[in-house]
């Protein structure tokens, strides 16, 4: 029956147990292993090779999966086991995930300042590779002070989430070394051989344990403003674009909880499914407007805190404010655009 | 058949000709003269009474309506008093809408700024009425400065918005005591009894003349980006939002063309279907999108130039940046919504 609600034109012919489980994460942990072998001979040179950044990513992308599955298939595991595993691998995918996002921000950003001065006046920055020297491409001197603004804002945030990457790679350089890290690796090693399973776990149908997971996602989506999000130009993502609170906007939390929500519901079908079954397309869909709203919002935050770096000249403040209400704006898009892919997936699946 | 496409439900029984237009232009007329009377009647004070502002935008209201029907049925009319009286009236009436574009884009502009800090911190604004001091309410002392950023943006469009509408107050009231005003008034006291009808205008149909306003209309509107504009959230509207170009965006060009053009379409119509003809409320809806349209991009190229005030705060540039991008997407908001009640309009036309 949750089979039928996750998936109703494929059905599971039987139920699917804790074998597959230990199937999923044997083969997550040797993905975990391999990806942390390729990371330590590609070298770990700040912004690092291309194999660099690709392992670091597929570390990530398996500790987040071992974590989420511990999370949803909890009782079938040893409950000791599984709750030292959990907080570890956060720690984990949190520390080596800093290092991309200032990088990702920052190519947002910049990106968004091109297309908002409409010049090639800025940076010329490809994030991801060696950074290059802040403030390295001048403001073209015939332009208006506006873009001049642009260029220098471009320059600030240059520096401010430059020195943020370059920082959260010495971080996540050190956990890597640290013997916190090598006791994840050695119980992750162990992990790829022998799942420590609960006695009635070879029995335990999974289905209800994965339609919870999905309950817990459509109760949280149920909590969102979806009406409004599905009414295009709301304005609600800028309200108090100008209040005093340095926080992220309270109003993204929930759709930031849904974004975890999802992600694990979508790992508790690949545990349920196994690598060749069904990719739901909806899904992805939602899922990546969700990443998109986190990384949009993340954004804003970024110029909103760049514009507080006292003594900045106010053609530079006036680019980072029209940066920042861009971004609120593609937090509203990307609100719009989960609204749409949701409201297809609840038709479909109705 | 020119009817026919205008209203498809309700049909003219037999062609509308000059005596129609006479009869239009005599009691528009006769509207104008009576708004002077009361204008002069109720003060001229900047800000002025709540009759004072009636009077004028009745003034203006009847004189934009006499310049539409003299341009779009022009064969009727004598060509030399005709040709002699638009200008004269369009001078008329954009000396007389100054005044009233500062104070709305001041009330606008303020009401953003409300909404974006999310406080009462701001000036508490009544445009319309007598201005109050610059800068009168001091704000919060334990917000934190990004909201005095908004209430410093708000006292320093407060001050040059309210500069301006004074110098408009005093330009408007110049015109009205010129001799150049007191010619025009003459004629159109002539008017109100005597229109300059051509020989032929008895018997000439309006309708073909009011097709060809329709169509004007129809192919500004199909050189317009609709496709573009009905796509929610295309961010087309912030493009070049940090471009050193000073004046408005060249882009927003075509939709200001249509909005004249929509107004002389529906000119045309009251002068066919006479005071008591159907309202045709979708050609209201797309036209008060362009209103809409008009005022955000106005509002937003005020916020970019407060920006350029020498000597402001980093705070003050910031909370601006914020507001003109907000007006932006209103100016993006505002073409999704004609792009919509158009092509309700087109389908139900069709």
């Amino acid at each position: 029956m949750a089979q039928q609600h996750l998936e109703p034109t494929d059905p599971l012919a039987r139920p699917v147990t804790g074998e597959a489980l230990a199937g999923y994460l044997r083969s997550q942990a040797t993905e975990f292993l391999r990806a942390l072998r390729q990371h330590r001979e590609t070298g770990a040179a700040a912004g690092g090779s291309q194999e660099s950044v690709a392992a670091a990513r597929a570390l990530r992308r398996s500790a987040r999966r071992i974590s989420g599955s511990l999370h949803t298939y909890r009782p079938l595991l040893d409950a000791d086991w599984s709750e030292g595993m959990r907080p570890e691998l956060a720690w984990l995918s949190g520390t080596l995930a800093m290092e991309h996002a200032h990088a990702a921000r920052l190519e947002r950003l910049l990106a968004a300042l091109h297309r908002l001065s409409g010049s090639a006046a800025l940076p010329a920055q490809t994030p991801g590779t060696t950074p290059p020297a802040p403030g390295g491409a001048p403001p073209a001197p015939e332009r208006g002070n506006l873009t001049v603004g642009a260029a220098k804002a471009g320059a600030l945030l240059d520096r401010q989430l430059t020195l943020a990457r370059t920082r959260a790679h010495s971080t996540a350089l050190q956990a890597l070394g640290s013997s916190r890290f090598h006791a994840v690796a050695d119980k992750v090693a162990v992990l790829a051989s022998e799942v420590p399973l609960t006695a009635a776990a070879a029995t335990t149908d999974l289905g209800p344990l994965a339609a919870a997971a999905e309950e817990r996602l459509r109760d949280a989506v149920a909590a969102l403003p979806l009406v409004t999000a599905g009414s295009p130009y709301n304005a609600e993502a800028l309200v108090h674009g100008l209040s005093p609170d340095p926080a992220p906007h309270p109003q993204d939390a929930p759709w930031h909880q849904v974004r975890l929500l999802l992600r694990l519901h979508r790992y508790a079908r690949e545990v349920l499914y196994g690598p060749d079954g069904p990719v739901d397309v909806r899904l992805l869909a939602a899922g990546q407007a969700l990443d998109r709203h986190r990384d949009a919002s993340e954004a804003a935050a970024a110029a909103a805190q760049a514009a507080r770096t006292p003594r900045i000249a106010p053609a530079t403040a006036y680019a980072l404010g029209v940066l920042h209400a861009d971004q609120r704006h593609e937090v509203e898009a990307a609100r719009f655009a989960f609204q749409q892919s949701w409201q297809k997936q609840t038709v479909a699946t109705a």
